[in-house]
Parts: C-alpha cells; sequence; structure tokens
C-alpha cells in the first residue's frame, strides 16, 4: 500500500475484511462431493486482492448516505464477478498463469475443471448475490444493478474485452483499438463499481455524468499503471507473473506511447478523474484518493 | 421427434423457430475483433438442440395468459444458461466432447480460449436479458426470474451437479445421491424453467406446489430416458458421442437400477407428473405431452 493516504489506507483495510467476511459467509463448505469446488473459490476470492472494485461502490454509495449492508453485498456481487474472471483468465487456454496474488493459481492448485466451475459458480453467485432482497429493498434497484452488472461482464464488456486482448497477440492493434480494449476488459467492471453506487445512491442518469467521467478516466489510468507495472514491477510485490505483455508481443500503452508519454497520459487521466468530481465536497475525498493511488501503487 | 404429438411438434417447432430468431437477434455478429466470439456463440445456440427448457418456460406460462414477447425473452435466458453449460462441459478439461447437436463442439470448431469466453458471454447475456424491462414491466418480476435463474445455475444447481458429476468418476455414488446430483445437474434448470413460466403467471408461490412437482419428476424423467439412450442410443440421432458413462465407470441411474427398473421408475415418474396438473385442465395438456415425451425421444 505504498504512497495510499492514512484516509485510504483505512478504507481498503475495511473493505478488504469485508469482502473476506462476506466470501466466508457465502461460500460455506459443504459437506459433500462439492466440497473442492467451495474450496477452490474461497482458495481465489478470500484473503488478497485490491480490493478496488469493492472500495469504488462503497466510495461511490458513501457519498449519498447509503446503508452499510447494501453496501456490503453489492460490492461483494462485484468481486464475484472479478475474481471469477481472473480465475478463467488464468487458464492454460487463456493467459496460462501459474501464480495470482501471490498463490497457485486455481487450475493449479486444484484442477482445469474445478477453476472453470469455480468460475462459473462465483458468475452465477454475483447475479444471486443482488437479487436477494437483503442486497436492497426496492427490485427496481435491485434489477438496475443486475442488469448494469450483466451488461459490464459479458460481450460487450469484460468477457468482450478479454476476447480482443487474446486477438491482441495475433493483430497489431493501434491505440484507439488498444484503448477501446482496456475500456472493456478492465475499464467496464471499474466504471459497473461506481454506476452501481450511484443506483444505489438512486442518483437518476443524468446526475451521474460526472461520476462515469470519473470511472471511466479512473480507469484507464489504472490499466496504464498496469501496463507500467508489468514491464517494470516487482514480481514479488505484484504476486504474479510480469513481463508477459513484451513477450507475447501484444500492444499496450506502454509498448504503443513509450513509458514517459504513458506515465504523463496516466497522470493526466488522473487530474481529469478529479476534476470530474468538482461537484462534490470533502465527502468525495476518498474517491480522489483512490484516483491518485491508481499511479502510486505498487502491485 | 418421435412419437410426439401433433399439438407437442408443432409447439416444438414454434418454439425452436423462436428461440434461432432470438439468437440472432441477440448475437448479431460486430465488425470488431470479437467476431470469433460472437461466432462460437452463434454456432453452439443456433440451429439444434431440443429447446426442452424454452418449451416448458411457454407451456407454462401459456397456462396464465402471458405476453409472447415475455414468454420469448425469458425463454431465450434459459436457453442462453443451457448453451452456455453445453460448451463449458464439453471442454477438454471436463467431458472432453469433440460433436454436440450432430456438429463439433465450440472448442473444437473454433478453440478452447473462445470456447470459454463463449460459454461466459452466454451467460452474462442471460441476466442481461432478464435484466431488460422488453423482458417483463414489472421490476419485481424480473428480479424474481433473475434470482431463481442464477440459484439454478450455480453451485446449488447446475454448475454444483456437473461438479459432483465429475467426482462420480472418482466415487461410487449411491442412488440417493445420483439422484441428487441429477435433479442439480439437469434438474435446476428444468424446474426453474416451470418456476419462470409461473413467476410470468404471476402465481404466488404457495400456487407453485404442483407445477413444482411436475417439474421434478419430468426432470428426472428425462434424465433417466437420458440414461437409457446414452446405452442403447443411436450416435446419428442424438448428435453426439454414446455410452461415456459406462466407459467412465459412472454410477447411473441404469447402471444402479437396471434397464428394466428404469424404463419402469421413468415411466411412473411420468404418471406422476401428469397427476400433479391434476388441478389443469386440457390447457396443461402441452405440458402432460411434454412429460410422455421425455421418454419417447430418440435424440
Amino acid at each position: 500500500m505504498a504512497h495510499a493516504s492514512l484516509a485510504l489506507q483505512a478504507a481498503l483495510k475495511q473493505v478488504s475484511a469485508e469482502m473476506d467476511r462476506q466470501f466466508d459467509l457465502l461460500l460455506a463448505v459443504p459437506g459433500d462431493p462439492r466440497k473442492g469446488l467451495y474450496e477452490a473459490m474461497r482458495h481465489a476470492a478470500i484473503g488478497g486482492g485490491k480490493r478496488l472494485r469493492p472500495l469504488l461502490v462503497s466510495a461511490t454509495a458513501q457519498l449519498f448516505g447509503v446503508d452499510r449492508t447494501c453496501i456490503a453485498r453489492t460490492a461483494l456481487a462485484l468481486e464475484c464477478i472479478h475474481v471469477y474472471s481472473l480465475i478463467h483468465d488464468d487458464l492454460p487456454a487463456m493467459d496460462d498463469d501459474d501464480m495470482r496474488r501471490g498463490k497457485p493459481t486455481v487450475h493449479k492448485a486444484f484442477d482445469e475443471a474445478t477453476a472453470i466451475l469455480a468460475g462459473d459458480c462465483l458468475h452465477a453467485l454475483a447475479f444471486e448475490v443482488i437479487a436477494d432482497e437483503k442486497t436492497h429493498p426496492d427490485p427496481f434497484v435491485r434489477i438496475e444493478l443486475s442488469g448494469t452488472l450483466a451488461v459490464a461482464a459479458g460481450p460487450a464488456g469484460m468477457a468482450g474485452g478479454q476476447m480482443m486482448d487474446l486477438e491482441a497477440e495475433k493483430s497489431s492493434f493501434d491505440l484507439a483499438t488498444v484503448t477501446r480494449l482496456q475500456a472493456m476488459k478492465t475499464g467496464a467492471l471499474i466504471s459497473c463499481a461506481v454506476e452501481s453506487g450511484a443506483i444505489l445512491g438512486r442518483v437518476p442518469i443524468e446526475g451521474r455524468t460526472g461520476l462515469r467521467g470519473y470511472a471511466r478516466d479512473v480507469g484507464l489510468a489504472f490499466q496504464i499503471a498496469d501496463d507500467i507495472l508489468d514491464a517494470e514491477g516487482d514480481e514479488a510485490l505484484v504476486g504474479k507473473k510480469l513481463q508477459k505483455d513484451g513477450e507475447a508481443g501484444k500492444e499496450t500503452f506502454l509498448s504503443l506511447l513509450g513509458l514517459e508519454r504513458a506515465r504523463e497520459q496516466a497522470r493526466m487521466l488522473v487530474d481529469q478523474a478529479i476534476e470530474h468530481l468538482k461537484p462534490y465536497g470533502t465527502e468525495a475525498d476518498l474517491l480522489r484518493d483512490i484516483a491518485r493511488y491508481t499511479l502510486e501503487r505498487d502491485r
């Protein structure tokens, strides 16, 4: 948590503990042949990760005084989708990664079939969590959350972006295509986190423009920082294999812009993200801290 | 469609055409690097399959005079889940099947990464379709459909059943465990189809007992018939590799009961399913025909 403000450090710690607690409840291991499936989900979901998306749900919803249980359960649903995507992306047929968050990936610690099913189960559980009235008493809020999450996870969002990322190894994408790819692959779920906070806060569509701009810019800055970490980071700190993009011959923000321009672009995006929060006072300081932190993180 | 009544034949034909039409609209191929992903989804989703789950949604909802668009879109969502599960179940790490519905499986026609993502996308699209107000104007109906589908797809339903099925190759399950496995693996989504028809029809929970009994019995009868087809069916008609359970040393209804008792059990379940429909008049004849057809089908 290098360079995170004290307030952000406290918030990250609180959200991480809450997510671990929520996953522990959601993924209680049954005493039947599905034991390995649940253990695999727990392995991937508990005790690790930056919990950036849950933090964004929480920091946004707090602007509007949303109930803590509603926040925690919505954040849990988003993190279910994020964790499922990591499990599937790590599979041998996809990015073929052995380490994630400093631990063996699910298909390494268990097996491929269990990893595929653990991802599928977390995917379904996200929508089960959202649909439960414990997440929000108003069915209209729940179905809006559910639809927003489904679009962000599907072919127009995260999964579509992953498909483009696989194609990136075979083609030579330009900056516009890489930007679109990343806006889908990581940006869609980051935007969905902020949007979910606004939905919980019952912000009407026309009142979400600033928050949407914030989310888009933070998502891109986060990805540029990720590209820089992939090239220059410390594998022990990041907890996964690095320098994979270069080896795969994939165009990234870094390869297309060079290190200096990529850093500059990310700083510009962070400033722009913070500018989008102008209508908000100190209650949005956590969102501002998150924007700055996307560049300063070392994992 | 051997032995299907004329009314059932007409309904199957109508539902199949409607599902192909819905998938064609849902899966319009974009002119970008996701082209292969959409083609893979279309390969799996269009022009094949018995469309049993959409038919059950439709036949149940018709009891209550539900609007045709609501029925078609809800049926589409269920079939998205069913098709995604077939794509993932066929993967080399899972059941490792080369043929499905008389065509190469998705990972054979495309590649494994595309198959994983095509399944993931159909999974998300199911919840996107349900959340859209075109599916039903009342958000309460949509969120109930969504939650019911998520539970049926997840670790307590279809995906949990598939995990138990993989374990079945390593263990020697008794009849109670095989029954539970199948009630989850195929039964959960079949039950969800009937339940969705009742939700669209605004049938309160206490009014669904008969329909739930019907769905449970039809689901089990269907699975016993599937086991018998696996042992005795014609590969050309069924369109996939057969006799896999025996080779894998898996216990099934057939291995545990023997052919004669398995047939008898399935007939008993069909009679019982029809008995559950006693409160309904001729308007439930299609549901009765579906129950009988589960045993008589040759594919």
